[in-house]
C-alpha cells in the first residue's frame, strides 16, 4: 500500500523510474536516451570526452543540509565542470544512484530534477542511468563532451611567461560549508549557502579558454593552491599566485570568516569544489570573459623547485586543500 | 604507521591510486588515459555508445562469497556485454570505487586487477575513475562504445517470423547463486560458482550479431524470459520460446538443481546476470557462432496480445525475473 509520503521501496523499480525521467533533459547531441541497453550520443569531433565524479552521504553531502534538487544539481555540475576544464562541451552524462529503501520517493525525484536542470542549462542531455538499493545514497556521474576539432587542454602545458587566470568564484563553498557546520546557515549570505549546495561554475569558460589558447586548465576541485600545484607539476614550472588579485575575493568572504571564526584568505587559497575553472595563458592572449588574472607561471630554478606553488612570491605555509584519503 | 595487512584508511588517495593504475589496460582506442580532468577516447564513428551499472555490497554481491577480483571481472562483464548488446564494440570504461576506510587495501587492489583483466580481453581501456570513502563498497561503471558505421541493434526491431537467438550460458548465474547461497558451494562445479561470481558473456558475439543483420538484441540481465518480454514489448510481437532447445541447458544444470531442490528450466528461463546476448535475426539469416536458436517470433492476435513471452507455445506461469525494487 502506498503511504502518503512513499517511499522508496513502496514503489516499484518502473514506478520509480517512470517519476524520474521526466525530470531529464533529452539533450542537442542525443541520438538514443534511456530505454534500451546503451544510449547513443553524437561525437562529432572523433573523439569523446569522458569523466566520473561520485558523491557520496556522509562524506560529500548531509540529507539534512541539501535537498534532493541540491545533490543532483552539484552532481551534474562537478562533472560539467571537468569536461570545461578540458576546453570541450559537454554533450550528455549518466548517472548511477543507489538509494535507500526508506528514503523518500520525492526526494530522488528532486535529485532527478536538480541534475536534469544543471544539465538542461548547457544543453546536456542525461541519456542514461542505473538505479539500486543500498544503505546510503551516493550519486556516480560520468560526462561526456565534445572538443569540436580542437587540442584538448591538458594541465601539462603551462610555460614560463604564461598568464594564471581563473573563472567563477572562489572560496564560496568553503565559506558555505563553514556556515552550514557552525550552524550559522539561517542568517549567512544565502549565495555562499549556495556556493557549497549548488555550486555554478562557468561552464562555457572551459570552451572560452580553449578558442582563446589556453596552455594549462583544470577545474578547482581541491583548492586554488593545491590544484594551481597540479598544473606546477604536470608542466615543470612554478606557478606564483597574487593575494593581490584575490583581495576583491578575500574583502567579499571577510565577514563571514569573521562569524565563524576563519580566515578569509585560506578559503579563498584553500576551498575546494568551487569547480572555477583554472588556466594558464601565453601572455599576449586577450583573457577570455570571465577569467581574470591572478598570478604568473615561471621557470624553476635552484631555490625554488618545478610543481611548487607559490603566493606573492613566497612559499604557501597553509593547508594546501583536500586529500580525500588523508589521515586526520 | 602502515600495518601488516594494510587498509584503505592506511594510505592516502594517491598511495592506493598508485596501486591501482598499473592494473589497468591503456585500451586501444585511448588517447588521453587518467590523469588529467576528462579521459579523450577515439569515437571514429562519430557517435559513442554509453552505458552504466552498478554493483553494491549486500546487493550485487557479498563479500564472503567474492573476492576483489570477482567483483572488478564482474562489473566490466555486465557493462561490456550492454555495449555487445548494441551491436557495438567496447573501447572504454571508467570505474567510480566507494570503498570503506578499514576495507583491505589489498582487496581494492584486486578489483582493480579483475576490472582491468576482464577490460584487457577485448583491448578496453580503464581511462578514469573517482574514489571516495564510504560505508560499503559500490562499483560504478560506465562503459563506452563504437558502432563502426552498422546501425545500432535496439529492443525494438523484431518482426513476425524471425528467429529467437541467444549466445552464452542459461540459468549458470543464478545456479551458482543457489548453490553459494545453500552452503553447496564447496563440491559444486565451479563453472556454475564462476557463471555467478565471474560471468564471461559473449562480447563478441554482440558484435558479430549486428553485422549478420540482427533485428534486435539485449543482454540477459534479468531472466530470459523476462527480458524476451523487453524485445516483444519494445517490438509490438510476441515471443515464444521453445524449452526444448533448451533441454541441453536444463540437462547440464539437473544436478545442481537437485543438490539445492531447485528446478534447473527455472534457471534456465528465468535466471538473470548471465549476460548472454539475446537476438532476433530474419529466418533466412545464418546466425553467428555462437548463437542457437531458441524460438520463435510471432504476430500478437485476440489471444495473445504483443508483449508477451510464451513458452512452448503455452503461457509461461512462473516467477517471470528478476525486479531490483519488487516488495519482497
Amino acid at each position: 500500500m502506498t503511504s502518503a509520503t512513499p517511499r522508496v521501496r513502496d514503489l516499484s523499480e518502473s514506478e520509480l523510474l517512470a517519476q524520474i525521467f521526466p525530470q531529464l533533459p533529452r539533450g542537442g547531441a542525443t541520438i538514443l536516451g534511456p530505454g534500451d541497453d546503451c544510449a547513443i550520443v553524437r561525437a562529432p569531433d572523433g573523439r569523446v570526452v569522458i569523466s566520473t565524479d561520485v558523491l557520496v552521504e556522509g562524506r560529500h553531502f548531509r540529507r539534512d543540509w541539501s535537498q534532493g534538487y541540491d545533490v543532483g544539481w552539484r552532481a551534474a555540475m562537478a562533472n560539467l565542470a571537468d569536461i570545461a576544464a578540458m576546453g570541450a562541451v559537454p554533450t550528455s552524462v549518466v548517472v548511477a544512484l543507489v538509494v535507500p529503501g526508506d528514503l523518500e520517493a520525492a526526494w530522488v525525484v528532486d535529485l532527478a530534477r536538480g541534475l536534469g536542470d544543471a544539465c538542461g542549462t548547457y544543453d546536456v542531455g542525461v541519456v542514461g542511468g542505473d538505479l539500486s538499493g543500498g544503505d546510503t545514497v551516493v550519486v556516480s556521474v560520468t560526462v561526456h563532451g565534445d572538443l569540436e576539432g580542437r587540442a584538448p587542454v591538458p594541465r601539462s602545458g603551462a610555460r614560463p611567461g604564461d598568464v594564471v587566470a581563473h573563472a567563477g568564484v572562489r572560496g564560496w563553498s568553503a565559506a558555505g560549508l563553514a556556515l552550514l557546520s557552525a550552524g550559522a546557515a539561517t542568517d549567512a549570505p544565502s549565495a555562499l549557502l549556495a556556493g557549497f549546495l549548488r555550486p555554478d561554475p562557468p561552464v562555457r569558460a572551459g570552451r572560452a579558454a580553449g578558442v582563446a589558447g589556453a596552455t594549462a586548465m583544470l577545474d578547482v576541485s581541491d583548492g586554488l593552491v593545491l590544484d594551481a600545484g597540479r598544473i606546477a607539476q604536470a608542466s615543470d614550472v612554478v606557478v606564483d599566485l597574487s593575494l593581490g588579485a584575490l583581495g576583491d575575493d578575500v574583502a567579499q568572504l571577510a565577514d563571514a570568516a569573521a562569524r565563524v571564526g576563519a580566515d578569509a584568505a585560506t578559503w579563498v587559497l584553500t576551498g575546494g569544489e568551487d569547480h572555477g575553472m583554472l588556466a594558464t595563458f601565453p601572455a599576449d592572449v586577450a583573457l577570455p570573459v570571465p577569467f581574470r588574472a591572478i598570478g604568473a607561471v615561471r621557470r624553476s630554478d635552484d631555490e625554488v623547485r618545478a610543481g611548487t606553488v607559490l603566493v606573492d612570491g613566497q612559499p604557501w605555509h597553509g593547508a594546501a586543500g583536500w586529500d580525500h584519503f588523508a589521515r586526520r
